[in-house]
């Protein structure tokens, strides 16, 4: 379903030869709706892609046409020329569209510091064009993998009303967004401004606190586009709620597609003076990579996670501190708590508990063990 | 020769029984000169361990009559029991030295959260004493290792006096301190204040610089001890030089026996507005986990080093970062450089250049890759 659950949305996913190999790799979604309203979220990356300063531009207005994504190729770090490459992506789309390239986002994921194969990649546009359809949302969806092991979607759906997404996005999963593309639309009847204020507090507490390896990529991009098609405009909240629960499930997919990764670590920080202390040690604690490797090796150690805590300004007494792991209370005052041997590590998911003692505020990111596996892929190939 | 190739100084290292396979794990080194002059710089981790809060209070008094060093327990996140068995410690060490309990610091390294031993270490400090000798000082090197496959000791003679020392460590290589115990001493005649004053600044550009896998013990502690027993007092300037010439050979010992690094990354930054803003590019690029992953790979993956600029605050222009790689400069203004394929990197050394192209300050962290064996060792493990 994906990115055409709402109505008013068509799309496709098609293999325009610029992977090497051959799979899909250039995904079109296009608003067909009355409305064509939107809001987008960059990379805080300094270092940002073509497509992403090209974007940002074209979110200004609030308004977007259509999204050209590509895997195969980043465009980033590709100077003049990679930013003249994604304009030409744009012109090609209108082109094609019958659009303004001034509506055209455009996004890109994969290898940085190579030029696009442009002679594949605008010939892909008008086959793309050619194949958009009303269920095109999952071909979509899968084009745009990279080294993802499956392709992610999610929908909610309300009364009359759907929001539905994409993601992709498999390792370099950082803060100030996880690496990754994201497109969501829904075909409520809404303006660019609301788009943006319920987009932004959903990203705040969904992607932005997925923290898989602490890498954050030059190309992160999420994307609302609000085609009006149900002629509904919810209320404020349910909207906004509804965006949150689209972004939450993509941001658990990609933590649990995440490159080498064999654990899902769920790190939940109570008991913080502020909300920014929470998110600062949930950070500190998810970053940490001698705990991911405990964690790896089904071992709770409770001292990592101290020690973690003691690298943020965040306000806390050391002997105040305490540490569940799995439900087992294994930290209590700084100290020796419960029989760490209690903690039942076998399965994937793993929930920390970081209890400063210094207040009611609570924040959760989610992050990865480090493996071996994270070093081969990361390692063996470039990305 | 360690910290007995300066005069007034004995030494020892036993094993007391606290590793349970029996290898030394108790060093004593005692300043039998003139002079008790002393200084310390301790980890910056808000969660200190029990022999760090006592050794910081026996530095105030700028006076250090000998140290105590354990490995087989951190001694940290031991509540007031652990702090009662520190001071314990220092008073049973006073009691077989025949000094001032105030007077004696304690360094512990091993796993955070277990008490220590002290019906084997107390015993053992005797056992230590006994054994004090003008050449001890490789044996108390080695009775401080945990995993460490090498101890670390180094040496810098002048005219007529000499600063040495030993150190270890081999894991939780970070900023604010490598994590790893230090003790340097000099004959050198000289008092606290100018022991603290080189201690700081030498400390401030070495082990503050080698940042192996950005995580940060609660237990680092490096105390430079002066006996006065040469009878010289050095310039400070030529003393100043000494100690960081020791310190920045033992930070040196320290990297290349980081916990399964394949590679020894010197991350050289250049161009930058101010030393901060080095510092922060280097340490950014040197914890970034997926570049680390690429050099074990042998892969020059530039992309990756500018991802890392990216993050920081640091004053630069995206369009106009330079990279080079063994020499080769990868990276051109933001973008494609030389040829990839010129960069050799067969070798343990590896040297990335980044060039800020915003000034005319740099600085240099040194940091290894990210491999299988790290996660190995980290996993299989509790540290």
């Amino acid at each position: 379903m994906s990115v055409t659950a709402a109505k008013g949305f068509t799309a496709a996913g098609i293999a325009a030869g610029i992977k090497e190999n051959g799979n899909p790799d250039l995904a079109l979604v296009v608003n067909t709706g009355p409305r064509r309203a939107a809001a987008g979220v960059f990379t805080s990356n300094r270092v940002k892609a073509a497509p992403v300063l090209w974007s940002e531009q074209v979110l200004k207005s609030g308004q977007v046409s259509a999204v050209v994504l590509n895997s195969g190729g980043a465009n980033a770090c590709t100077g003049p020329k990679g930013f003249q490459d994604t304009h030409a992506t744009a012109e090609k789309a209108a082109e094609v569209l019958g659009r303004g390239a001034i509506e055209i986002a455009v996004c890109s994921t994969g290898l940085i510091g190579v030029l696009l194969p442009m002679d594949k990649l605008l010939p892909g546009l008008e086959q793309a064009a050619a194949a958009l359809s009303e269920h095109g949302g999952e071909k979509a969806a899968i084009a745009i993998k990279t080294t993802d092991t499956v392709h992610k979607t999610s929908v909610v759906t309300k009364d009359g009303w759907t929001v539905g997404g994409m993601a992709k996005g498999a390792g370099m999963l950082a803060p100030g967004l996880a690496t990754m593309l994201v497109v969501l639309t829904t075909d409520a009847d809404l303006d660019d401004e609301t788009l943006d204020k319920a987009l932004r507090a959903a990203t705040k507490v969904t992607f932005d606190r997925v923290d898989s390896d602490g890498c954050m990529s030059t190309n992160d991009t999420v994307l609302l586009l609000a085609s009006g098609s149900s002629g509904i405009t919810p209320g404020y909240e349910e909207f906004a709620e509804a965006v949150r629960r689209v972004c939450d499930d993509l941001g658990q997919q990609l933590i649990r597609d995440a490159e080498g990764a064999s654990k899902d670590i769920k790190v939940e920080v109570v008991g913080a003076a502020t909300e920014d202390d929470a998110v600062e040690v949930g950070r500190s604690i998810a970053r940490n990579n001698l705990l991911k490797c405990a964690i790896h090796g089904e071992d709770p150690n409770w001292g990592r996670v101290l020690s973690a805590i003691g690298t943020t300004k965040a306000a806390f007494e050391p002997d105040r501190l305490n540490v569940a792991i799995n439900g087992v209370w294994v930290c209590k005052n700084g100290g020796v708590g419960e029989d760490r041997e209690k903690v039942d590590m076998r399965y994937r998911e793993v929930h920390i508990v970081a209890d400063l003692a210094a207040g009611s505020e609570t924040a959760t990111i989610w992050t990865n063990d480090l493996t071996a596996d994270y070093v081969h892929e990361n390692s063996a190939y470039s990305s």
